[in-house]
């Protein structure tokens, strides 16, 4: 029954606190992770770092908000991530592939060594539309539907909780793919491609309640997970739209 | 993949917080037990209670701060209780019947609906032996054994979330879509226009080792599990290139 639990590698995986007003949320968020032997934190506009309140709450866990990364935007904390996960209590799912927590973290050890990202929004409002739009899962905890939301640190114990277990647990063969999965960045450039040739083909949305156009499609080829091979593909199609409409306009 | 959390019964499961010196750490707890539909807190000794800084915490959850007992020892908290289960962190566990997490959640379940007490300690010096000796079972979280010491309240949100698995919330209702899925044969449709449009702009893959392009562009669609307005967006994105080639090819 007694298991000594074992030292793991250091993990690339991601923790993503985007717009977190309670510096000690940040402290104990760094904590937790250090118990579930996580390390790379990056913060999204955290309102006060470095903070006091947040040393204090990391216990002995500052080396994980000493080497913290901040960054301004969403995109930029996870460029290089091949998924990025955002965790939600929010039913509004239909777009994206759901886990809930324990099975997130099994699928995501199974990309380790690629960075994957697991995002977690501010402690109000938790993540917006426009950030979810930029991730490829969406992962839930389990809780009482009569009390779901989660105060902020402890949303990030229970994944980190799962993907030590995951991680630990697992004696998973990795998935073969062709190549690797295109990064966010990839897929950003991709989307910024596609809206050029949207507008440059007049494309006008006529779906009923179809909402943000980019948004819906970023949605729907984010669900897709695509590695750099189909990406490639993507982008050359685009291109030979836009090479064919220059050719005939030339004529 | 997509679970609505169910509504539990309320349970006898008992959480009983020991010499816990801050206030905030009895909020959180609470806040957490309520996330996972746990609602029975015993207080033995705490430093401060009823205290401010816990019902700020607690946050929506001071029904379980107000409902709470305080009790001057241990085995006045427990007398009632079918079994109690420590949470320790210390290997020191020879003399009794130690479980992971996961396993007591499932143990504990199992006696509903006898009263069981899972008892935690200061948060600087866990359990005594005195209380240990209390206790009939251990429990384990399991953790980075370079750091292993969990917040109280963290402690508290890991336990109690896996009760809440373990007391069987996943009962999946399905997801509800905004439209239905498109039909196989929707989506031939789609593939065979895709194809159409391709052709028509003398798209070529030159992605090395693509394979067959039109049946990785499938593969690719088929993953995203396209719903109807979703597919018909596409359409419409294709008849735009097509059209908008044929006015520029007319000029």
């Amino acid at each position: 029954m007694h298991v000594e639990y074992q030292t793991l590698m250091p993990s690339l995986i991601r923790i993503v606190l985007v717009d977190t007003s309670h510096p000690g949320n940040i402290g104990a968020a760094a904590r937790a992770m250090k118990n579930m032997a996580l390390s790379e934190l990056t913060l999204v506009r955290p309102r006060e770092f470095p903070s006091s309140e947040a040393a204090a709450r990391a216990s002995g866990a500052d080396d994980i908000l000493q080497r913290a990364r901040v960054a301004q935007t969403l995109e930029e904390a996870v460029a290089d991530c091949a998924i990025v996960a955002g965790a939600t209590s929010r039913p509004r799912m239909h777009y994206w592939k759901v886990f809930d927590a324990r099975a997130a973290a099994r699928e995501i050890v199974k990309l380790e060594p690629q960075p994957v990202a697991v995002v977690f929004g501010s402690e109000r409002y938790g993540l917006s539309n426009e950030e979810l739009n930029r991730c490829n899962w969406l992962i839930r905890i389990p809780a009482n539907p009569e009390y779901e939301s989660l105060n902020l640190s402890q949303a990030v114990q229970i994944i980190a909780y799962e993907l030590f277990l995951a991680r630990g647990a697992t004696n998973a063969v990795p998935l073969e793919r062709e190549a690797p999965l295109a990064t966010a960045q990839e897929m950003h450039r991709l989307y910024e491609h596609l809206e050029q040739v949207l507008l440059e083909v007049d494309f006008r949305d006529r779906t009923p309640s179809s909402g943000h156009l980019m948004g819906r499609l970023r949605r729907l080829l984010n669900r897709a997970e695509l590695d750099q091979n189909e990406m490639n593909i993507l982008r050359g199609v685009l291109s030979a739209v836009q090479n064919k409409r220059r050719t005939a306009g030339d004529k």
